[in-house]
């Protein structure tokens, strides 16, 4: 299962091949028979688990149950809330039949006496089969709030897919709460986008712009929708995560009402927020380099790869000793003992993976008391007493960690440009930069804006000073500066 | 989200509406919407995560690892294998379309210009799309074994539901692995089983028989298949987890082959083992009594539950502050705090969840510095220290979960009969009752047994001492006995 001699595309050469390069040569994934799928590899699915544990951490010490609710939703489901079927009921894997059956030449069709009444969707996103539950569950005030999540699989069709970025079928979590009041239902849609800007700044080093979703961009049948942004190395946006203030559209839609303390009759004010696998793709892009992948530490399935430099049919048993008795202080650790291949080819095996620290030691080594460590982000060697070997690499996770965040944060920063002049967002667009640029504020604009430049407003971002000015556009008068970019 | 005044049906009035009763009350899961799915609520996911993070440690500390396949699988990938056909392709899921469009009159209906060339099926089982990967992945020796395993949903469309015992949709385990020899096969198939058995009767507090299914009751396209069986209280069998010996006949299908260490071009031999939602079903019906369910406290989501007596519109500040400082040892306790219900409202909504451990205070126990205990599987209430309460609470923890250990293990074997004549075999199984008897090896005497009492082989059981006898159906010879039992 092992990928070896994977050559890995320069990113000046062509960076599109350079991330797909990365996923082959780090085993993280493949792509399916099954158009528009992917198989995630384990070492790409032991980083999902990582993410998915501390995810599912943050919710439930914030208040919230997981569940699970059915994979199929009835297609008229999707009519009930207009803009919702706009955005979502089009492109969609649709089950017609619920049996096939051998045709005479004994080959399996599919038997056309078992068509389904109505036909179902596979759920592209919860949200209205969840309602039909909670306009169930929900009588009265002390029924809220209600604060749930499910981790699942939805599939949303479609036609050109890149691995974890956009496929078909991907992981995800949605959460899923339904509140009293407007005020509570938008304190815990920030609430929880925070803890994705936590998870990517902390965990995951990377660095985002948070803000809030143009009207053209929000989440069809939202009535805020909150997002975060990282920049690619090729200076792309990558929607990393979304939280949304449903207000009570969907509520409506499916009659989720509550006596409040009051005994009158109300629709609840309900959010919903989600992270999926495209998370990888992020991580992938905003760390790695052309020897490939790069991983922080506090993510990383391997934190640390022991390699002992062993010698062919001789006794390597002093070598293999010594590894054991090593201290490393944590239990992600993977000794490299295999037999057929040499110390070189291991290395860049590894590097390829993105192991944070390898730590390499042959017979010399050994007698000094010392192993030679590297990390994956530098390229200088240090040879490190084995006595402070668990105190020394704990330091270096700590640098590690905080230098490839600031390393994203200040290629951002660096790629990230106020524009005034129409011809000027034109040249940093195509210099693949993020702009800050005033806005009229109309969907007409952004979408002249997109049809001219590709770009798109990724976010009108939190904590940008309101400042009068004119569009970059259309000459109109603005409010503030918005953040527009390319996409992935 | 609450449930009350969920009235159960007795056990001996209706098994079917008391198990159903039981689920309503403890409010584990819910019908859906779609026919044949279920909505699993918090609680009763709550439950599946403990089996699982039992279950996942278990996989992982085997040396498996987690991946992820596709959901959606190509139709002709089911004709590769044709016994696998026959036991899967028929009762499924099929996706036909790729969108849906507005008709005139402003409807969603499905767009016919977006018909699929090829149907693709939502997985009943994954071993065909695993076989696909694994004849890119194999080469030689050196790449096996390969253990891997996914956490997923399946679909297996059914007419007959039932929440988790019988679902459309159901969530599951599904290991797969491969080998260069037979035996080895075989030894990883048993090692498989070996943990469910340990899951099922150390955490679940089931008794199980382990065993061998025959040929018609084994999985399409398995050499052999294990299973584990566990005795209802209605004396029906639930088969709880299976571990398919696969030998090389999805290898063949598929093409999955290696050289071996002289060369030779050989295929792969596999298995495939799994656990699902169902055992939760199981779970229930093995310790769940008139008054509601009862859990065993290694796998209780909440394993301690404490009910303050509270006066209305009194200080109870006394009794609350009381509660905090009480040292339990762990920290799955809800402490019921709530104003508006009575003490005895709150007893029988935890009885009902079958939360262990009930404990109770006032103002009196207060000033005694005491509690009230009382245990889930027992009537008797009985005063501790709160000095003494965390070492009393470990050893009824450990107490209980061996009694019901035991409770399930002992009606079991009271009701499970040695048969010798048709006339007894007919009795025993009428009266709900497992039977040992001598079956002569044919499916054609076994399906005439299942069509004259409903009984089916449940398993060779493991260890069941060879002896020779007559077959208690055709009178022909037969070499052991076999498990018979009417099933779920």
């Amino acid at each position: 299962m092992s990928n070896k001699n994977n050559k890995i595309t320069s990113r000046s050469e062509d960076y599109s091949q350079w991330y797909l390069d990365i996923i082959k040569a780090a085993d993280l994934a493949e792509v399916s028979p099954v158009k528009g799928a992917m198989v995630i590899k384990p070492y790409g699915y032991a980083i999902w688990e990582n993410i998915k544990n501390i995810l599912d951490k943050k919710i439930k010490d914030t208040g919230h149950k997981n569940m699970y609710f059915p994979l199929l939703i009835p297609k008229s489901f999707f009519n009930k809330e207009a803009s919702h079927v706009e955005g979502f009921a089009k492109e969609c894997a649709v089950v017609t039949h619920y049996r096939l059956k051998n045709d005479k030449e004994g080959n399996i069709v599919v038997d056309e006496n078992a068509k389904l009444e109505e036909e179902l969707i596979i759920r592209p996103t919860s949200e209205t089969i969840i309602n039909d539950s909670f306009s169930r569950w929900i009588g009265s005030w002390r029924d809220l709030p209600v604060l749930i999540n499910q981790w699942a699989n939805v599939m949303r069709w479609e036609m050109r897919t890149r691995p974890f970025l956009r496929t078909s079928e991907f992981l995800w979590q949605e959460g899923h709460t339904c509140h009293a009041s407007k005020a509570e239902a938008e304190k815990e849609a920030k609430k929880m986008l925070k803890g994705y800007i936590d998870l990517a700044e902390k965990k995951l080093a990377m660095s985002v712009v948070a803000g809030q979703k143009s009207e053209s961009e929000k989440f069809a049948g939202a009535l805020h929708t909150y997002t975060i942004e990282a920049m690619m190395q090729d200076g792309k946006a990558l929607q990393s995560a979304t939280s949304h203030n449903l207000g009570q559209n969907f509520a409506k839609a499916f009659g989720t009402k509550f006596l409040d303390k009051d005994n009158n009759s109300q629709y609840v004010w309900q959010t919903s927020w989600g992270m999926s696998t495209r998370i990888i793709g992020g991580l992938i892009m905003t760390h790695s380099d052309d020897k490939g992948l790069i991983l922080p530490p506090e993510i990383a399935p391997i934190k640390v790869v022991v390699i002992p430099i062993m010698k062919e049919k001789e006794d390597n048993s002093e070598v293999l000793n010594f590894i054991k008795k090593l201290k490393l202080g944590f239990k992600e650790v993977e000794f490299d003992t295999r037999e057929n291949l040499s110390p070189g080819a291991k290395h860049y095996e590894w590097e390829k993976k993105g192991v944070p620290i390898r730590l390499e030691l042959g017979p010399r080594e050994v007698k000094d008391n010392s192993v030679v460590l590297v990390r994956r982000d530098k390229d200088s060697k240090e040879v490190v007493s084995a006595d402070n070997l668990a105190g020394k690499i704990k330091d270096h996770f700590q640098d590690m960690q905080s230098q490839l965040y600031k390393n994203a944060l200040e290629f951002r920063n660096n790629k990230t440009k106020e524009v005034d002049t129409w011809d000027d967002f034109v040249k940093e667009i195509k210099n693949n930069n993020f702009v800050l640029a005033h806005w009229d504020g109309t969907s007409e604009t952004e979408d002249k804006i997109k049809a001219e430049t590709k770009a798109t407003i990724r976010c009108l971002p939190f904590g940008q000073k309101k400042e009068k000015g004119i569009c970059v556009y259309s000459q109109k008068p603005s409010k503030q500066r918005v953040l527009f970019g390319k996409a992935y």
